[in-house]
């Protein structure tokens, strides 16, 4: 904390001391000498080329129909609230394309819509559609006006020279003020929201900081920069260092990671283009970069990944071809981001653009694949983070995504210890995201409906262990905000096992879990194979309920389902649970319970072990859903009732092949022939995988004194395992 | 009949004067001539080397292995099916490998097996997994034994010449003859398969003729080509007359028709290689390479469409490679194929591939997208039909097909009047297919499921009326079969509208069904629009029920629905109501109701004539689902109850984006404000559209008498019409 007291002081002391900024216009986002470059450039580059086509498209039909700017009314996805947004993305693509042709209709455009807003602006109370603790004024949501702001202060920069000083003066007292003033410090929170360590309060700063660069208001950047006290306790600079981990996680998650790079580093970009000084891209060792670089790498081929509230996002997202493309400008040597570039096939019309994209065109890369990294969560890294295990170098690769992180504000799920599988280019066991249909207006106008807390948020739908069907924490965020999941260990060294090992203390009273999943890819399986041990211990007695949500289509079981055929009923009534629909139930009086499905051309199975007291559910989302707002996805669920100390072991396998093109089947069956824990206790957990083809495989995992270097020695079931270190993995003679 | 029956007296007698077939191996199906020219071409086509590379994998790992010849036990999907299947496979690959490289190891591979079979042959009983009446001895149903051969006939010829003399009469007398008089003549209903006008008969002739001609084995040929008793009142010959309607159209649906397509093209193309005098592919005007076109036009971005029992097939699947490679090679004038051939990037490793992938690189042709297209139903085209009508030149392009056919043999559907919906890429409004999972073992071992008559077959299932909850013809096929839809008139030669009216009388007692549909394309709507309008006439009373399976996520109603939300009953217990899980119902006051769902990056609405009697129902499939064999899709379905004349008008519209990338949501409302039904009776209905900025439209349907000559005057609620032919459609004042 001192150090980074210290940087603060270093500065504002720098920030005090400097120069005033730059008042050459453009030089806010798009620079004088990027206009040169982009100008030179064009027709060289077809991807930019294309890039710069769409934005030129925008601003041409923009310039052949009526300016409109409507009073506001309706909530996202409505008229007015798309208007305005329309509005400025037009006034954005116009300000642009003035400076690269000179075109001055582009500039009138332009000014003319300021003026049009700047009339009407003074008029507005909040907005009508009273759906959030932070309306706007032209949007439903302040987070909106600001987002409007941090595009709109760029085309205000492009034309500023064009606009006379008269009309200048008229926008900026009658506009843009206000509005910086209302998103700093309007009704009823928005100061609260300002000078938060929040992807709001990093757009509100970033919109308020840019207008000030524009404007030459040393206040605004300021307030933006350092929070509205101006003591760097909040604002831009603060968030830099709260929001992130020093591994670059973004501590609400990727989607939102994705959101909030936007703002981040069309600011810092801002900064480092007005007050090169401050050297903002290298602040915090480089902590943008590093904060674009986990971004992509949170991600199945170019879709990120969902966690806590999430939608479908890929790298095609204009959020994060600006973040690529400003990663890359301002630190060159970082060129894997250009096989992401690659990959989004698009860049922004600016410096940075222009940049990246004739550096991609200078290295032509082969596309390349990611690899395993465990990521820290927190400021200090200190409070859990997530865990990526890839296997594979195309886009078949196979990911299993490990969470263990703090709770991630207020878009995060009570999930602690879930995972999710990818494999073969598809979703096999998904995270199911958020119930919200984004700027669909008839569905909740656009918002998170009630199902994403009731449903989505609760732990029962994720693929982790529920306790007596209550969610971890109650479902309480002040509670959860208050811990966090740990690793206990990782090594993602071996490629022919990795493994991760996270432990949750506080989820439920008296109860800890611990989990310890490993990728295993050795030749005695065709595609690599997750183990998944999770223990649970407690002193009283307890309900578990574990599902698996899968995608595709069952296959078959190795014991007897009851399916609900004329009628179904929910599971519950509560924390989620009245929101699935039980379709099946089954026991069986084997030592495992097999489920097998298809996804793809390849079949996956779950082998888990079982006892005379296990109960296999197969349920659905979709009960208690009024709206239909919810997906009606499968699950798989294992339950344990009234156990103290129990322990899953799990071999989620993907086998075989299923080529409906050429009718072709291979290896519908697992490989697994047998799943057996033959020690389980406070130090160790040992388990015997037996395969068809007779080979076996233990797996020692420890659970208690953690260190890499401690040498054990276990007896498990007469069999003598030496090893150093948190686990043990070989193949044995049977 | 007589022209055709001339046809086929020439023929017998052609072949009865005509020499002994060529000696020369390979002759069969791969050339000496083939070989040369592809010898000569590798290296110089990319996308045959790689078929080319594929081919020469299968046999090189089939070299590397020892080779196994397992007793039959398992049925489709299970080890001792798959094995006999990549057995063929092998020797397929190995024996062409052999043609190309010379290579002699290629040659005794083929030879050993063949060897390996002929020993086991002659030792095998009736296949044990018994659930075929047509059971095979190497594969659970006679059929697969014909596919083999088909397969292996073609190694034999490439190995001919390799093997002694000694050898070849071993494998003559042990397994080709038994195996060819247990296709033609086996226990117990082999001979009439092999005299059946079915897809499983054209495999059993074309296993049979091509041995035959490899064996240079008259009789055989003979039986294939002109039936067992070689009268040309079955066999291929006449298949060829019987199956196809003279457009080309395969009367168990595009399903099977590619499937048959592969036997009747290899085989014609052997005949044409082994007897060209017959002129195979000049008969029935070219019956062979129509019913290829009609194939590949019966596809949306090249997934061929769900008629009857279907599953997802390509254009890259092998038996369409097959025939495009082969119907290219003997009408080279057909160009449009070298876009199929283009989309597939693989070729057939013989004469047929090298010479069209020699083509399509001469041509390098632009993308093409299909067009509309009428294809008649029946062996003399007079038993209806299914319409395609198509709007758009790109892979977005908007598609409607409409069927009104005969039954189509064992694979109907009792879905008369059905029609489905494609657009932007993707099914919007789907039809069920098949319930099956074909090589799935534990999937009711591959075959056809209980659900798939109880089910997929039945009337609910598809997007057409079902009348007092019972299916067309109560679901029987023999009833069915005697029958046949109509189309009372069609017109696609206007892009701006195009439109299709059926009729079906029979599937009901006293029940008239008369379906127009209409794909409009024009300035007033951003994408294409269906009007569809299905009159029901009867003199008594019944309950009419008319879903649309969409896909997608539902967004809104113009009114309330009640949603069952904690418990969920079956909509009936019969005729496939059983099957669907009663959602949610509604009702509405005003005139129209109005659904919208959203799908890809669309809206899609169907607004709907409502009356106070008519009830909407929201039902998902997947109940008395014991086995989780269904997808769980759902409908929005309207209820008529208690009329006797009642006609539904509908307009499904695609409207605005939902681009959740950018998060820009436009249009999400229908464009449509009113739809109203101004006249309808026994020879007129006169629909009246008013979109949302207060445009109107008329559309008017002849109900009766009709003909493209007629000219007539409608006095339809004040305005009067007049127009000459079987329907009219303007914009009016309002």
């Amino acid at each position: 904390m001192n150090r980074v007291k210290a940087k603060i002081i270093t500065l504002i002391l720098l920030f005090t001391f400097s120069a005033s900024y730059a008042k050459q216009h453009p030089g806010l986002f798009l620079t004088s000498q990027g206009v040169k470059e982009i100008k030179k450039s064009l027709g060289k580059y077809p991807a930019f080329d294309s890039s710069y086509l769409e934005l030129k498209n925008i601003a041409d039909a923009a310039l052949r129909s009526e300016i409109t700017v409507p009073i506001p009314k309706d909530g996202g996805g409505g008229y007015t609230h798309e208007k305005h947004k329309n509005n400025y993305y037009e006034m954005n693509a116009a300000g642009t394309l003035y400076q690269i042709t000179g075109n001055k209709k582009y500039a009138q455009f332009v000014r003319n819509m300021l003026m049009e807003y700047a009339s009407m602006y003074p008029t507005l109370g909040l907005h009508p559609d009273v759906k959030s603790a932070t309306p706007g004024k032209l949007f439903w949501q302040a987070l909106n006006e600001s987002v409007w702001l941090v595009h709109t202060a760029n085309a205000y920069d492009c034309v500023y020279n064009y606009i006379n000083e008269t009309d200048r003066s008229y926008i900026e007292k009658n506009l843009f003020y206000p509005m910086a003033e209302f998103i700093s410090n309007g009704n009823p929170n928005n100061y609260e929201v300002f000078n938060k360590m929040h992807n709001h309060g990093t757009w509100a700063t970033a919109a308020v900081g840019m207008i000030g660069y524009a404007m030459d208001d040393k206040n605004l950047v300021d307030m933006a920069l350092y929070g509205s006290q101006k003591d760097g306790k909040t604002g831009f600079i603060r968030q830099l260092d709260v929001l992130f981990s020093p591994d670059g996680y973004f501590t609400e998650g990727p989607y939102y990671q994705r959101y909030a790079i936007w703002p981040f580093m069309t600011f810092a970009q801002v900064i480092e283009n007005q007050q090169p000084e401050l050297k903002i891209f290298g602040y915090r060792d480089g902590i943008l970069n590093k904060a674009v670089n986990t971004l992509v790498q949170c991600a199945y081929n170019g879709e990120i990944f969902y966690l806590n509230d999430a939608l479908s996002k890929t790298y095609k997202t204009q959020e994060i071809i600006y973040a690529v493309d400003i990663a890359f400008e301002n630190d060159p040597s970082n060129v894997s981001l250009l096989d992401i570039a690659r990959q989004q096939e698009s860049f922004i019309v600016s410096d940075a653009g222009i940049a990246t994209a004739k550096a991609l065109k200078k290295y032509k890369l082969k596309p390349t694949y990611l690899g395993s990294l465990v990521l820290s969560d927190g400021q200090n890294g200190d409070e859990g983070g997530i865990a990526i295990l890839r296997s594979g170098n195309t886009d078949r690769q196979t990911c299993l995504t490990f969470k263990a992180t703090s709770h991630g504000l207020s878009h995060g799920h009570y999930d602690k210890l879930s995972i999710s599988l990818y494999d073969n280019g598809n979703s096999i066991l998904p995270d199911y995201g958020a119930v919200r249909f984004l700027n669909i207006e008839p569905k909740y106008g656009g918002h998170y409906t009630q199902e994403n807390y009731s449903w989505a948020m609760q732990t029962i739908a994720h693929n982790t262990v529920t306790v007596d069907e209550t969610s971890h924490f109650g479902a309480n965020i002040k509670v959860s905000s208050d811990f966090h999941s740990d690793f206990q260990y990782s090594d993602i060294s071996n490629p022919e096992l990795q493994i991760v090992s996270g432990v949750e203390n506080n989820a439920y009273k008296g109860v800890k879990m611990q989990r310890t999943t490993a990728l295993l890819k050795n030749e005695s399986f065709e595609f690599p194979v997750a183990i998944d041990i999770f223990r649970v211990n407690s002193d009283s007695v307890h309900t578990l309920d574990f599902p698996f949500y899968y995608k595709g289509q069952m296959v078959s079981t190795n014991f007897n389902i009851q399916k609900n055929v004329t009628e179904l009923k929910t599971l519950g009534t509560k924390n989620g649970y009245q929101h699935l629909w039980l379709e099946a139930t089954g026991k069986t009086d084997k030592p495992n319970a097999c489920f097998t499905w298809v996804n793809g051309n390849r079949f996956y199975s779950i082998t888990t072990l079982s006892n005379s007291d296990s109960e296999f559910k197969m349920a659905r989302v979709g009960a208690n859903d009024p709206n239909f707002n919810l997906r009606y996805e499968p699950c798989f669920m294992i339950r344990q009732p009234n156990v103290d100390n129990y322990t899953f072991v799990s071999v989620i396998e993907p086998h075989g092949l299923y080529d409906l093109s050429k009718e072709v089947t291979v290896n519908y069956q697992t490989s697994i022939a047998n799943v057996e824990m033959i020690l389980d206790n406070h130090d160790y957990t040992v388990v015997k995988i037996t395969l068809r083809d007779n080979k076996v495989y233990l797996l020692a995992t420890v659970n208690n004194n953690f260190s890499k270097k401690a040498t054990r020695t276990i007896d498990a079931n007469g069999e003598t395992i030496t090893f150093t270190g948190n686990y043990y993995f070989k193949e044995i003679k049977n």
